[in-house]
């Protein structure tokens, strides 16, 4: 059973119990874009909470296995073509340099961590069309000199 | 004098006069991040905006006039190599599939915008290491079936 | 069942049934060129449409449901080799410019929707040699400040 | 002096007579998307449209001569960063095998001529938002067989 | 069965029939290098076209059937790094830049068409070592103005 | 002085002098795409050749020595954006295996040798639109065993 | 059974025979590298060479016709990642100019032939470290000019 | 002074005192390749060699130093487009994996060093055409267990 | 069974017996990133190695057979996405000059070598957060001049 | 000044005053590699840093001020291409799988930080030819779940 395998299974049973990945995160505790994570592959759950999603989700027990492996990380291509996807590339192409400059001048020389941090996707309603906002939150790591 | 130059003019002005991208953005009622954009020639000012800035920072007209103009936007390099832009393509390649489940869980079928959106950043302190808080928000743009 | 295999499937029901892609747009009132995208994992049906079509066409439950799932858009390979495709990559190449131009002239700073957006194909009868009449219709979305 | 520049130029001088693309199209009667592609490099003049184009925006006589020359066309990055432009590759990319489709349906095996074309943009005013209206018009070239 | 195993198929007919592809050629009329292209998937037989060839070489109907569709086409990678094709790669490479100056001479703006187009191969007998003699007739299309 | 400004200066002067490439090839008894094949420093002249041409041309001493050197060849880019350039590349593309089969078919493992060759491009008149004819003629290269 | 599972087969007979490249090289008077090169199809046998090869080594009928095809030649990735390959990569892109300069020197504007090319692997015994000896032979083609 | 240059100077002045790289490699004991490295940026000289090399060919003192200095290797592109260089590009890719099944067999686990290395480039005189013999040679370096 | 399918069973092995690399890595003197290079066909055991890594895992007899094997390395996509292993990569672009200008300085034209070479990891507590110790330990070599 | 030309004219500033990295590092307490990586401009200096370098190495004043800013990281080239930096790159390459699962065995899931990270050089004198000691020190960052 391969990465993509595991993924369609789990999408497929949380299709069937009719869960929303915020219902699934209420069990174990955790936002719903971690949740989401797990399913392609990019975050790893502790042995209770592969047990919990396993028995919420009705999951045979390898599938709960894998959700405890370490996964090896990354969607693939170089760029992506789904236009979704793509817009969060464009805004590192566009804004990339800004935010450099914003974080350098307000921090110092670091960088924001991606690996202690989270993001939260909510949604803002708005008469003129809803907004999706996305917050991102990761610990400054200033450059360690030797 | 191309699109370097200028960025590199404009720093150097920045500079001389001892400015933040804060400072300069409550000339013109702007945000310090757009303000940064502009400096790299990824977004465009009217001509009043232009106006101010340059008077602010003791522009020569034709420097001035560069801030007008409709830019060709992007980085270039597919892949960024500046380990702090990494981190928001590597953000893009960990979580990308998953931001995208939980937007159309949410919204349905489309993207989240990049041309009518803003992103700030603040510095949220904490004792175990300030943490940087990028938000991102977009309207959400639902596919037309046609 | 994987995207391709869903799009052949597809392809094979609708010889069978000897469907033109416009016979098919009619029974759900949408365009041919949207049939077409909803047939290559590029658009999503409505539960309702899923159905309709499904009827005219024989097809099984589970692709069916398929055609109302979120689909990872796009082609993939970078630069496309197929001649038809290609030249729409050529348009870009050569024309990218020009038209980003005209309609930065015409619209000021921001960029035509690839979501708010619709395409339609026409054939012109022409004695030299028929005519393909493309035509893309998408909402103009000026760039926000903030 | 390079193909940029000759381009730099060119928009400095339409600047500074103060023309649109349309007005200057209407000199020599042809259309503003023309007029944008040469001025990038992608289209070629005759002597006398050169020598009309010339004297409306007061270019010397070697600029003039570049407009009469051929050309090496393209834009050169194999996936544009620029948002604008972007839109089109991704046009390109999701809607590429559905107007393949819709195309060999209509008119066989063949391609849309990216040559013997003409490529227009128009304006439609909405009160939810303009929208750019984009019509390519290319002859259809069908396969020979030999 | 997808494109390769069809191609696969084809050659082992046609080896098992003990026929070259001009003897093929002959039975529909057409050029060596074309009936090549058909077993290749680059090129798309009628119906009659595809019965006749079906019959020589034993061919059952689902197979003869993928003959008259509408191919994907082009190879794929990028580069080519089979020596034989290679060298076609290198042409162009190396010659492609003299080509299109004496081409834009003889011709003016335009391109020779790879549509309406036509190859063939002839072997030069030669004491010194026979010679290949690929001779390409492509139509010259002269680029549009609008 | 680099290549580009080589090609340019050559340019420069046959423009001057008003010759066609064939001009200039009946000088030295060379073929018009061998004389611009030279002039983009894709081949390379004895110093004899380098001096008529150079006469003809009016061209200085240090332009008609770079006539005279080995040059690195090939054009740079992977894939070429010109239109007309690309063609032969998509021909390598589409029709590269279909080359490939009859070739061996008809002489056996090896290739046709891109140094041992030739290439000439006739103008066919026809009512329908004059035909360009690109005639290649490359030494058959067995590989040898050993 | 793809070009893999060839060499795979072939490997897997030979291991069990208990041969090396050179015991089978003797068989049919062949180099150790031709025999490795046919191994992994980058080059053909004569049918009498595989019938005898296909008797030492055991192999059934199809797998011994498998040697005698036209192969689709070359590894495929750009830059391989196996370090022993890889050398052979580093050595072109340190030396490959250099060697250029020198062949150009000693023999004119031509190539070295990689098809008119043999290439042999010995061991040279030396105290501080074996050494790896690896001698390339091809026949030198001038351009030809026309 | 960039690399280009220095090695451009270089030349010149080889040509200008009309020597080979063999007649400079006789002055400071070294083969004629390694002087082409040298030339190329891709070897360096002591500094007793690049005094006895400045004097043969007369160089100013920078140009001298410039010959001492680490440099930075490789041609760049990831292919080259250079026939010459291309077909040791080819070599690797057609007979890498026999040649690492060879060295194998013949070594054991381990690699050629391109570091502990010498390439030797001599000419065969053969009727029926030169060929060019290029001799590699490289110590074995076994990998090391840990 | 491919080289995925070798590593995940030997994976599974190491599971089910509930080993750590360090435990295997003593079995047969080996370190544990060793032993973790041949669970990724990096490496390759001697037949007693792998006899008695067979035994302590359970593995059957073809498995062990692989690990004896000559493996062809690499991990493939030419920047990893994994942010783990991409660190390694970030490195490389960040402190690979700096590193190559250190170790000229003190070592001289030369490398260290990647295959005369160790690589251990050291877990260093540290109550502001544990520490990895990567330490590389490569001959170095000079380069060879001849 | 570019940032090419800020590196060579530290370098040739050290090589006036005779300098080693080592001896730079001593004036303001930091790492040889440290220095390197200022040179080239990975790294950034205080004022006070900046000041003491620049007065050890007689620095202009604006030279001095580019030791401060914020630099945009990285190689750039997603291959190297130098010897001895493509051995880090093929270090990760083959050894990158193997420490991802060695430093998740040790630490959990999770990174080591190139940020909160040292790298220091030593050599290690040894009669069967001298080592290159690469060691790494960086804080393992765990992931972070919400």
């Amino acid at each position: 059973m391969n990465a993509g395998e595991v993924t369609q299974k789990l999408f497929d049973a949380k299709k069937k119990k009719g869960k929303t990945f915020s219902d699934l995160g209420k069990i174990i505790d955790r936002d719903e874009v971690w949740i989401a994570s797990l399913f392609y592959g990019q975050a790893r759950a502790s042995e209770e909470e592969a047990a919990r999603l396993g028995s919420a989700l009705g999951l045979e027990k390898d599938l709960c296995d894998r959700l405890t492996e370490f996964p090896t990380k990354g969607l693939g291509p170089l760029v992506p073509t789904d236009p979704l996807i793509y817009r969060f590339y464009e805004i590192m192409q566009v804004y990339g340099m800004p935010m450099k400059s914003v974080i350098h001048e307000k921090f110092g020389d670091g960088i924001m961590s991606a690996i202690d941090f989270t993001l939260t996707i909510d949604k803002e309603i708005d008469p003129k069309g809803d907004r999706v906002v996305v917050t991102m939150n990761g610990k400054f790591l200033p450059y360690k000199k030797w």
